[in-house]
């Protein structure tokens, strides 16, 4: 049997930068990098808006309809990467994600709706509205955080 | 001068997992932390993709669509990254990022260019085009990098 061919196709989409995911298993290790990827750019675009609803930063009505459109996207990408092959790879994930997927699901459910909630009142121009809305999406990261990430 | 309050006050933020990224200059690890994390979920979604149009993977089509969706937030997001103040963070990225800002940007542009478009043909139902597209996004991010990151 010619194994070559199998081989230079590998490399050409190695090369290429290409990945099989949806073909094969993807490593645990990647899942986990790919899913502290989302929580760091979700960290990335909703700091600011924190700071603004603290008062701590100027507030900036379309900064917060940008990062809270982003926010909508990138809060649905990390959960495929708590799959149970990722349970012994080295992470803040706490065992809780594997053994209550009904509440971890739930926590994820939350801040999604919470984010989309964001969105929708980010249109609304009430300033005082929108600050409130970032304060309790805020309340739903912490919330999913105390339940299912190691305290930092 | 009391410098305690301040102090307390960024504990507090802290606490919260706020950042004061729109009101004070994010750090460069950070910035490198945040656009090589959204390189990361760029290979997430388009993997499959590449193996798709490759015929590797077999053709999802809402798969096609879905990824191309998020790729087209997601290609907004790296490159404030490649700010200045990061040039001296180890890193891939090639000192041409910050010697010729202008073939740097037009790289970008291209990609979330034939991104936009892949979009666009993904809604079309043609799995021709639609796998033609995708490779057309995969010589983009691989132009990009041949210029601009370190040979892996």
């Amino acid at each position: 049997m010619k194994r070559k061919p199998v081989v230079a196709a590998l490399a050409v989409i190695a090369a290429a930068g290409l990945m099989l995911e949806a073909a094969a298993q993807v490593k645990p290790e990647i899942l986990v990098k790919q899913r502290q990827a989302a929580m760091t750019l979700q960290g990335k675009y909703f700091g600011p808006l924190g700071g603004m609803a603290q008062g701590k930063a100027p507030y900036n009505a379309d900064l917060v309809a940008r990062n809270a459109a982003y926010l909508d996207v990138l809060t649905q990408m990390p959960w495929d990467g708590f799959a149970a092959s990722t349970k012994d790879v080295k992470s803040a994930a706490l065992p809780e994600v594997f053994t209550d997927p009904a509440k971890f699901k739930e926590a994820q459910e939350r801040t999604q709706g919470e984010i989309a909630r964001l969105v929708s009142i980010s249109k609304s121009g009430d300033e005082a509205a929108i600050k409130a809305q970032i304060l309790t999406v805020n309340k739903a990261c912490d919330n999913c955080h105390e339940s299912f990430r190691e305290k930092r």
